[in-house]
C-alpha cells in the first residue's frame, strides 16, 4: 500500500512537474519573444530609446516646479498645467513638437481673451441670463469648431490648437471665478504652459534633435533607391534561365512594397517639416512640397512594378529562340532605369543635382528604341502569340517604367534646382534627345499609315 | 484750375472706387468659395453636422456642473476635468469615443494607485531622499512608457491609455499633498472623469450614433464596387473603334483611384470596430480582421488596374483585323469580371451570401480560356507584334484581375461564412470547375513538349 501510493504521489508530482516545466517553458519563450522584439525596435531606430531617455529627462525637470518651494508656492495648483504640457507637446519630431508648442500656445491666448470677453459679456446679462447666455456661447463654439475640424487641410495642421481652444474658452468663459480671480489663474496658467512648452521645445531641440525634414528627405531618397534595386535586380533575374537558380539572393525584391503605402507618412512628415527652422542643408522655405510630388510619381512607378513582381514568380518558361532575341533589350531596359533611379536617390541623399542620371536614362530609352526595331525585323513572325504574353507584358511595363523614372528624374531635377543643391545643369534638355523621343517608328511590318506609326511614347500607356 | 483738380479728384476717386471693387470682389469671391466648401463638407456627409451638435450639446451639459451650486461645491476645481474629458474623449465614431473612455478610466485608475504607492515609497526615505526617489521614478516610467509607445500594436489601440498614464502618474505620484488629501483629490478626479467619460459616451451611443464597424463595412464595399465599375466599363470603352466619342461618359473610371491609398483608414476604421458592442446586424465577434483581408485583396487588384488605365487612355490604335478577333474575349473578361465585382459589393452591402456571383466568375474565366483558344487558333501568325503589344498587355493584365477576382470572392465568401451571412452556399467548389482551372491546354502552334503547356493559372502572375 504504502509502495503504491509513493508510486501515486511519484506520478502526480512528476505531472506537475511536466506541467509546471511546459508552463514555464511556454513563459520563457513569451518573454524572450518579447525581449527580442523590444531589441529590434530599438536596433530599427535607436532614436527611440534616445527619445524616450529625453522625454524621461523633460518630465523631470519640469516637475522639479513641485520640489522647490518657492516656485511651487507661486503656482500652486497651476504647476500640473506644466507637466501636463510637457506630456501632450513632446513628440518625436522638432517639427511635430514645435507645432504642437506653437498651437497650443497661440489656442490658449486667442480663447483665454475670447473666453474672458464672453465671460465678461455673460455677466452683463444678470444671475438669471448669465448661465443661459454662456451655455448658448459654449453651445456654438463647440459645434462650430467641431465641424471645422473636419477640413482635411486644418485638420492636418491645426486639430491641436482647435482642441486646445475650445478646451481653454470653456475652461475660462464658465469659470465661476470673477475677473480678477481669472486673470490672476490666466497669469499662472500661462506661465506653467510656458515653461512646460519651453522646455520641450529646448529638450527637442537641443539634445540629440531628431528633424522630420531629414526624415522625410531620407525616406523620398530610399523609396526612389528600393524601385532602383527591384528594377536592377529584375531584368536579370527574369530572363535568367531557370536553370539558374533564380532564388538565390532576391530577398530584396519585396522592399519596394513599402513604397506603396508611403503617402501618409510622407504627408505626415512634410507636415511636420513645415514648423521647422533651417537646420544641417534644410533653409527655412525648403520645397517639402516637391517631395509629396517626387513620392507620388514614385508611388505610381511602385504600381507598375507590383505586377511585374507577379511575373517574376510565374513558373511559365519564355520560349528560348525568343527570350534570346529580347533578353539583352529587356534587361537593359530594367538596369539602367534601375541605375538611374539608384543614382537619382543617391543625388537626393547627398544634396547634389543628380547630373550622373542622364546617361542611365538614355541608355534605358536606347534599350526600349532598340526592343522596338527588334520587334519591328519581323522575328516576330516565327513565333506563337500566346506563349510568349507574360514576356511580352513584362517588356511592356518595364517600358512603362522606364517612362516613370523619366518623370521621377523630372521631378527631381525640380527638386535639385528649387532647393539650391550645389551646380545644377540643366538635365531636362539632355534628357530628351530629339532622336529618341519625337522620331516616329514605321511598323515593322506594316505600311506607311499614319496612324500606324509607333513612338515609345505611344507604347507606355499616358501617366496621370 | 478747379475743374482740373476736379478731374484728378475724380480720378482719384474712379481708382480707388476700382481698387476697392477689385478687393470686394476678391474678397467675395473667397467667402463664396469658403462657404461651397463648408456646404460640400456638409453635404458630403451630413454625419459632420449632427457630430459638430452632439459635441457642442455633451459640452453644456457637462459644463451644467458650473451652474448648479452643490455639484460645483462638491467638486471645486475638479470640475473642470469633466470639460477635459469631454473634449479628448468624444470622437466621431462609437468605437473611437468608447476606445478613448476606457483607455482614459483604466489608465487613470491604475495609474492613480500606482502613483500612490510611488508616493508612499519616496515618503519613507525621508525629506531629502523624496524627491529624489520620485524624480527616479518619474524618469524611468516616462522612458519606459514612452518606449512602449513605439510598438505598433500597443499604439494603433492604447496610445491614449499609455499617455493618460504616464499623466496621471506624475500628477499623482509628485503632488506636494499629503496621503489624504490625495485620496480626496483622487476621489472628486475619478467622480468627474466618470461624469465627463460616460456624458460623451452617453451621447455618442444613443444620439445619432455612428459606427466605425458600418463605415469599414461600408468602405470595404464600396471599394470592391469602384473596381467593378471601372472593369465593367474598361472592356467595352478600350476596345472601342476611336471613331465613337470615347470621352463620352468615363469620369466613373477615376474612382478606384482611392482605393490605392485606403490602407490607413481601414485600419484604423478596423481598430475602432474592435471596440463596439454589437449593433444591427454586427454581433459582439464580428470578423473585421477578415475586412483588412478583403481590403489588402481590393487594393492588389487596383495596382493591376493602374496600369490598365494609363493604357485607357494611350492614343495607340489596335490593328482592326486584331481587335475584332480578340475584342469579344476581352471585353467578356473584363465585363464579367466587373459585374463579379459589383454583385460581390452589394452582397457586402446586403449582408447575404454572394451566391449570383458564381455564374459571373464562371463566364469571365471561359472567356479567359477563349482568349487563349483564339490565340493558340494561329490567326497570331499573320500579325504584327509590335503594332499589338498595348492590347496584349492589356488583355494580359486583364487575365490577372480575373484572378484577382476570384481571390476577392474567395475572401468574401469567407467573410460571409466568418459573419454568418444568412444562407451561406458552398460556392468555393463551384468557383473552380475542373474544366476551366486544372485542364492543361497545349500551345497553340507548338509540339507537345511539357514544359510548353500553359493555364490561365500560369499565364496570369502570381499572388502574393
Amino acid at each position: 500500500m504504502e509502495m503504491e501510493s509513493e508510486i501515486k504521489n511519484e506520478g502526480v508530482f512528476y505531472r506537475n512537474w511536466g506541467w509546471f516545466k511546459a508552463l514555464s517553458g511556454k513563459l520563457g519563450t513569451k518573454i524572450v519573444d518579447f525581449t527580442r522584439k523590444i531589441k529590434k525596435l530599438g536596433r530599427d531606430d535607436p532614436r527611440r530609446i534616445i527619445h524616450s531617455l529625453k522625454f524621461g529627462l523633460a518630465l523631470t525637470l519640469v516637475s522639479l516646479i513641485y520640489y522647490f518651494e518657492p516656485l511651487y508656492k507661486g503656482f500652486g495648483n497651476s504647476a500640473m498645467w506644466a507637466i501636463l504640457t510637457v506630456i501632450v507637446v513632446f513628440e518625436f519630431s522638432v517639427g511635430a513638437t514645435l507645432g504642437r508648442g506653437l498651437n497650443r500656445g497661440l489656442a490658449t491666448l486667442v480663447a483665454g481673451a475670447l473666453g474672458f470677453g464672453a465671460h465678461y459679456l455673460a455677466s452683463l446679462a444678470g444671475e438669471k441670463g448669465e448661465p443661459i447666455l454662456l451655455g448658448l456661447f459654449v453651445f456654438l463654439l463647440a459645434g462650430v469648431v467641431t465641424f471645422v475640424r473636419f477640413f482635411p487641410r486644418l485638420k492636418a495642421r491645426y486639430d491641436y490648437g482647435l482642441l486646445i481652444f475650445m478646451l481653454t474658452f470653456c475652461l475660462v468663459s464658465i469659470s465661476g471665478y470673477r475677473e480678477d480671480e481669472i486673470l490672476e489663474m490666466a497669469h499662472q496658467r500661462v506661465s506653467t504652459i510656458l515653461i512646460g512648452s519651453s522646455t520641450s521645445v529646448f529638450i527637442c531641440l537641443f539634445v540629440f534633435p531628431v528633424w522630420a525634414g531629414d526624415d522625410l528627405h531620407n525616406l523620398v531618397a530610399s523609396n526612389v533607391e528600393k524601385l532602383g534595386s527591384f528594377l536592377e535586380g529584375f531584368g536579370v533575374e527574369y530572363f535568367k534561365i531557370s536553370g539558374d537558380s533564380k532564388e538565390s539572393n532576391n530577398t530584396f525584391m519585396d522592399d519596394y512594397k513599402s513604397v506603396l503605402n508611403s503617402k501618409q507618412s510622407e504627408e505626415c512628415l512634410a507636415n511636420f517639416a513645415r514648423w521647422e527652422p533651417c537646420h544641417g542643408q534644410f533653409r527655412f522655405r525648403h520645397p517639402w512640397k516637391q517631395y509629396l510630388k517626387i513620392g507620388s510619381l514614385t508611388r505610381q512607378c511602385a504600381y507598375r512594378i507590383e505586377p511585374l513582381n507577379g511575373y517574376f514568380n510565374s513558373e511559365i518558361q519564355i520560349p528560348a529562340e525568343f527570350r534570346s532575341k529580347i533578353q539583352e533589350a529587356c534587361t537593359n531596359m530594367s538596369l539602367e532605369s534601375g541605375k538611374a533611379l539608384k543614382e537619382l536617390a543617391s543625388a537626393i541623399k547627398a544634396m547634389t543635382p543628380p547630373s550622373s542620371v542622364t546617361p542611365h536614362i538614355v541608355k534605358s530609352k536606347d534599350a526600349a528604341n532598340n526592343l522596338i526595331s527588334l520587334l519591328r525585323s519581323g522575328f516576330c513572325k516565327e513565333i506563337d502569340l500566346l506563349e510568349v504574353i507574360p514576356a511580352v507584358t513584362v517588356a511592356s511595363l518595364l517600358v512603362d517604367a522606364v517612362s516613370c523614372t523619366e518623370k521621377i528624374a523630372e521631378s527631381i531635377n525640380e527638386l535639385a534646382s528649387l532647393a539650391h543643391f550645389q551646380n545644377v545643369e540643366p538635365m531636362v534638355e539632355a534628357e530628351k534627345p530629339k532622336l529618341l523621343h519625337q522620331e516616329t517608328i514605321p511598323p515593322c511590318c506594316g505600311v506607311n499609315e499614319p496612324h500606324h506609326v509607333i513612338t515609345i511614347d505611344q507604347l507606355s500607356p499616358k501617366l496621370p
